[in-house]
């Protein structure tokens, strides 16, 4: 067995060591990093289910990982190649009362622990870093710029976003161009920041924080935006969001969609939607145009892949949580810090090994006479 | 009868007159234009297949249009919507001895005839207008350029045209980017006067015209692009046509399609491929996703929709062709004329109303470490 192991690793340049010392790998020397196991039981785990037991492995402390943890997730990705996903590990419904349990165990883990390291305004989304120096702040207020240019707001428009998170694009679109915003949320800790910001800021009367499902948003508006929150939407449920966009949207109005995608249909990692992302999914572009957009004669302008800034927004995500552990372990336990120390450096390793990317569609309704000439402001 | 077509009618802002006078509509007054039915059988036939049949009429002369032919038609499509066609109309296969039967029987009309209502470059796909000001000539260059700056062509890189018209890419390419073009076409005509041209500009060394089939393309590249051809390989050799993508691209290659596309799957209006493109098809951007680039590992980068380009495109083309058809007769006859003058302009009115859509798609391998940060440069 460790002859089929040494075999399948030889050209990854990562050295593997097992509980008793001996080394798999050792040619490859020290270049990128070590993968420790410290059992046997966590080795056989792994090449029984290694898309599950690799996370449970490193959360559980049974695998250490030297070097950058990123990086050497990158060499491994890059090395083996995005697998051939099945359906091994079924996925969960979506229905509104598994919708706000799977968004509950993620966004309501405590405004404070978000605060450590997220920007000041905690947005939780792929910013856009107009040059690799930005700082996060400035990549975040950039990508806020970015989808309200790509939108083309107006004062006096009505928007509609589903899924806000802490409100930040809603209160920038409010502030920065006069639009009315209704914001859509099922995150009671989210909410709560969001409205008491808006309070603060006075957008009180110009942006309003409604916690609802999002398949229960009633009325139009001239633009529909939603930011990260596709990936929860799961497929099964792409009809229906599909429906409602083209019930909200005026004969005219604008669209924009950002959400983490793949290149190939494939579910979404096992372990990750066990303990992070419970019920995610990332679809393909033709999906999202197949199922969300043609039924509904909805016309794509413009779609672009930001997968590199989301690699870069992670890594300053990482490095301030880094330095927050001692923090996040003492609101939670090492196993929490493992588990999301491995979620964002494998999530940085996915999108800068390409395994993930990061769409943005801009979209109309079909026949609409109100799309822009060119892209330039945006 | 008559009842029933003055109901379907009655919304749009266009009077129908029959034979023998009677007027359908005449509430509308004569705001956009009208249809003037000159013998029964042309009315019958159109009730008995419109998508094949409205054609077949104007091109015979039973059916007259007062107006602008582009302003009805698009009134006609935006009142009736975009219809939900069946594949009634069989399609051609696209082997490559048919293909070549369809490039003949459009592309080698002969060269004299699209030098009357192309630009000086002879370039025959959608242009990029940066202001709608722009001149034809300007806007063909724009978008030549526009082309070359989202594949980031670098000196000395080699380039693989598919479909390379009469030329004006390539040479565009080789003098401008310094790149080495291998430029593939299977119209003896085009070819014939792209040769001519790159020997008159001293560019023969740079840029190889090949008169063979796509499928025979062999080696490889650091930049596939095809503008406009797209349509015409036929969605059953999408696979093959990926296949050959996914063959020829370097690793950190980049690629471009540039084509004529739909918001919803449907076969291309019966009467385009009976008379115009025979063979020809538009695909959603869903399906060149799923059926192109994702089973080959391209991941996509940028997708722009230029449909308003393309009708702004159509309406010079379509004033040059006006002005030129006394010419045209004399080189075809009035019959051609017809044809011809309702395909640009229903082509206008497609693109306007939002009927056809017009991508360019960016690509390049899953995981390429070769992608720009921004598109700010495109």
């Amino acid at each position: 067995m460790l002859r089929r192991v040494q075999a399948s690793v030889s050209k990854a340049r990562i050295q593997f060591q097992l509980w008793d010392g001996f080394e798999l790998n050792p040619t490859a020397g020290y270049p990128i990093g070590r993968l420790r196991f410290l059992n046997r039981s966590a080795l056989y785990r792994l090449l029984w289910d290694p898309e599950l037991n690799f996370g449970e492995a490193y959360m559980a402390g049974t695998l250490a990982i030297d070097g950058d943890l990123a990086e050497v997730l990158e060499e491994i990705y890059r090395t083996f190649g995005d697998p051939r996903r099945t359906w091994r590990h079924p996925y969960r419904r979506h229905d509104p009362r598994a919708a706000r349990a799977n968004v509950h165990s993620h966004y309501d883990l405590g405004n404070p622990f978000y605060a450590l390291w997220l920007d000041e305004a905690l947005v939780y989304t792929c910013a856009y870093y107009a040059t690799p120096e930005s700082t996060l702040e400035q990549a975040q207020r950039a990508k806020l710029d970015r989808v309200c240019r790509k939108l083309r707001l107006a004062p006096g428009e009505r928007v509609i976003e589903a899924g806000c998170g802490w409100g930040a694009l809603a209160l920038f679109m409010a502030r920065h161009h006069g639009v009315r915003v209704r914001a859509f949320n099922i995150s009671k800790e989210q909410l709560a920041f969001a409205r008491e910001r808006a309070e603060r800021e006075r957008l009180g009367d110009r942006v309003e924080f409604i916690e609802d499902d999002y398949r229960n948003i009633s009325g139009t508006c001239d633009a529909f935006v939603s930011v990260g929150m596709l990936e929860h939407v799961g497929a099964d449920q792409y009809d229906v969001f599909g429906t409602l966009i083209g019930r909200l949207l005026t004969p005219n109005g604008r669209g924009l969609l950002h959400f983490i995608g793949r290149d190939r249909s494939a579910p979404l990692n096992a372990w990750i939607r066990r303990r992070i992302f419970p019920g995610a999914y990332a679809p393909t572009l033709g999906e999202v145009c197949d199922r969300i957009l043609q039924p509904h004669a909805l016309s794509v302008l413009d779609v672009e892949n930001l997968r590199e800034h989301y690699a870069r927004t992670l890594d300053h995500w990482r490095s301030r949580f880094d330095a927050a552990e001692p923090t996040v372990a003492s609101m939670f336990d090492e196993r929490f810090v493992r588990a999301w120390r491995l979620y964002l450096a494998g999530s940085q390793a996915a999108f800068a090994s390409g395994w993930m990317q990061l769409f943005q569609i801009v979209f109309a309704r079909s026949g609409s006479v109100n799309v822009p000439w060119t892209r330039a402001t945006s």
